[in-house]
């Protein structure tokens, strides 16, 4: 009998089905095996006899997890999980699991302590709400990608390896190259820009490694990246309003197909507004000294303290989950970053606040190349080892801008999770190289 | 006015437009500035009289690849390209470009060889022939996880920096971990198949990183990997199933949304067959002595002219571009394959031919704890450094299997460019670590 998933028995009522997958649960209560088998689409409760019905879990020792295949009839049976039940089984164990799991999987939350889940990641992403986790990683991904190529994105693959570290020499992993010396990359920030200059508009989900020695619940040295980029915009607010879209397709995807995942982690879903509010930084921090009597004015960036005040206004004032913060001081950002032409101190860059936490930075870039020449020096850098960067900008490039998501940091703020390591399929951190 | 794309230009005819974009090519003839404006979409000729029209250009010095923008009544005009034309311009400079380029980019194909094309593929991507083939990538990607994404396979992204080399000790770029030595992955394949625990059917578009010293046309030290692993598998020939539709999905997709870049390229697209003939290697072996005289049985492994012959006999026999080698001998394949369980000196992987060149390397693995214990024994490889990978296979696995596409190497193969760093976006091999 040909094998169907757990989704597809809900049809099946009154009929003979087989279903493979994973013993989640096995209890015993009056004589009866209450077994749950899990498959890649969701989970099924099958009863047995104790006695012949269940004899091939007596004799290969099989307990949880063990890899199954059931035959039973498909019954309806309103007290069970999903509204029905597999009955007459036919059991046969394809991977019979006989030693004591390190972490038990099937309880919603598991009673283990973070570096456990995290040693074990292997075996604990089995249970369901770690699994959701993931599995709505999945579904941001699909979305930011789905939004972009509707608008007309190429999806771009850049290199890793990268001969020069990408925005400063700071925190960045070396590598041994054939004898020489190579470092990983930070970001596409600079592929994705001399790409503009190809396909006018360009996006990639793909993974960037940061050598910060930072060892906080926000870290991880290495994450996933959905970055975009694209020529012919007026400023950084033409990058705001594809972002705001971007926002609101992954929100939309993820509600209309990852409902169960989110009821799991009872997640509450933000609104993304039409027009998500904004406002420049310099107004910020004059609102930060009216409201609470603060005086962060001259200070170069916006403490998390900051960020948790602009958030409780944007939601008093707007009803908004979400706030731009544009024009944050040219010394604290990149060198390729464009300045506001109006006030040059200033910087056509923005940071997107989600529930008061920063989300994604993005802005509009110098797209020409004296303006790039007069930055590095600036920034007291060499020229030589941006020069095929600089060709891109030599050779014709339209104002452009873009912006950078960090998945498991979306993660993290959307599901409220408090470590961004467990919004991370296997994390690497300072510490952390396994699994 | 808004700016509107040149391929929303083709309905505008009578209209007044204004377009945005790089000066691809600017000729005078006869008193005339004949103009191809390309942008993200295509191209589009404006013409000009040399005089107050083409004014702006002149007092710039713009040359080509100077972005601008231009409004003008679009006219038709069967001798233009595209058949319509932009006629009273008014032009705007946006990014002057006053140097001459590097390479002419201008022609369909780039009067320049290949070190000079590589070391300016910055500017040399915008050619509209290597523009078509990058772009072709992206196609290839979007096709491979809408196949997969439509048969529930759950997408992952996966650690690039890993503690223990992935198959083996060789080939692998070693790392400064925060002071530890770590490695950069040579493929997602111990992951993919944990997740394989997780969510059943899983894949992985990302980079894979080799640190082959070979200085080859088929080599790249960083490139682009297509992974799909999936459990409940019969044995490889269910892998192969899934592998036909992959191809045949990447094949329809381009033939629809990509008919001008294979033009442009002129690829002679296959046919992939309702079912890929296959032969297993002891039975290829023995055709090759038939048919060419040659005594290859022994060998462990199919030569490149073996290859050539199998293809040749696969269109000849079946009229296919595609033919399945399996049962390749377990002593050439990696330590967690699946033997055949008839003929254990064979395993149950398989290598995909098209047009009598290795493609695609896939398998069914072995999925019982005890037989990765005694595979690492027989490989004389330690048991430690695997420990959570053999961790998925500890708590119940099905059996399972899967396959790895090489993005660049089916860019190579379709289009039958002759190197494989023409299909790469920015090539790392032993000598190239810029752009």
């Amino acid at each position: 009998m040909q094998r169907i998933s757990t989704l597809e028995v809900r049809a099946c009522v009154g009929e003979r089905v087989r279903v493979k997958g994973w013993l989640q649960s096995l209890r015993q209560m009056g004589g009866i095996n209450f077994m749950v088998l899990r498959d890649g689409w969701g989970t099924l409760q099958a009863v047995a006899e104790i006695g012949a019905e269940s004899a091939p879990l007596v004799e290969s020792a099989a307990g949880v997890e063990s890899v199954i295949a059931i035959e039973g009839d498909v019954v309806e049976m309103p007290r069970a999980p999903g509204g029905i039940e597999l009955h007459n089984l036919r059991i046969e164990v394809v991977s019979p699991v006989t030693e004591v799991l390190p972490v038990s999987l099937n309880k919603r939350k598991m009673a283990a302590n973070l570096t456990t889940l995290l040693d074990h990641a292997v075996i604990t992403h089995r249970n369901p709400e770690r699994r959701a986790m993931l599995r709505l990683g999945a579904g941001v991904m699909a979305a930011f990608r789905a939004v972009l190529v509707t608008r007309d994105f190429t999806e771009i693959q850049t290199p890793k390896i990268v001969a020069a570290a990408t925005e400063s020499g700071a925190n960045v992993f070396k590598l041994d190259y054939f004898g020489r010396p190579a470092y990983l990359a930070q970001s596409p920030q600079f592929y994705k820009q001399i790409l503009v200059g190809v396909f006018e508009r360009v996006f990639e989900v793909g993974p960037v490694f940061r050598a910060e020695p930072h060892d906080t619940t926000r870290h991880v040295n290495e994450f996933v990246s959905l970055d975009a980029e694209f020529g012919f915009i007026e400023n950084h607010f033409t990058v705001m309003a594809l972002l705001r879209d971007v926002m609101a397709g992954i929100i939309a995807h993820l509600r209309e197909s990852y409902a169960a995942e989110l009821g799991l982690l009872h997640v509450v879903m933000p609104v993304v507004p039409e027009k998500i509010p904004h406002i420049h930084f310099s107004d910020a921090q004059e609102l930060i000294l009216q409201r609470h009597g603060v005086d962060v004015r001259g200070e170069p960036d916006l403490s998390p303290q900051d960020e948790r005040w602009l958030g409780e206004w944007a939601k008093e004032e707007f009803g908004s989950d979400f706030l731009y913060v544009t024009g944050y001081p040219m010394r604290k950002r990149p060198f390729y970053t464009h300045p506001d032409p109006e006030r040059p101190e200033y910087s056509n860059s923005f940071d997107l606040l989600f529930r008061g936490t920063e989300l994604v930075t993005g802005g509009q870039r110098l797209h020409r190349y004296a303006d790039y020449l007069a930055a590095l020096e600036k920034a007291q850098l060499p020229v030589e080892p941006f020069e095929s960067y600089l060709e891109a900008f030599r050779y014709g490039m339209p104002p452009e801008g873009g912006f950078a998501i960090g998945l498991e940091r979306l993660l993290m703020q959307l599901t409220g999770i408090p470590n961004v390591r467990l919004a991370t399929t296997f994390p690497r951190d300072m510490n952390r190289l396994t699994p």
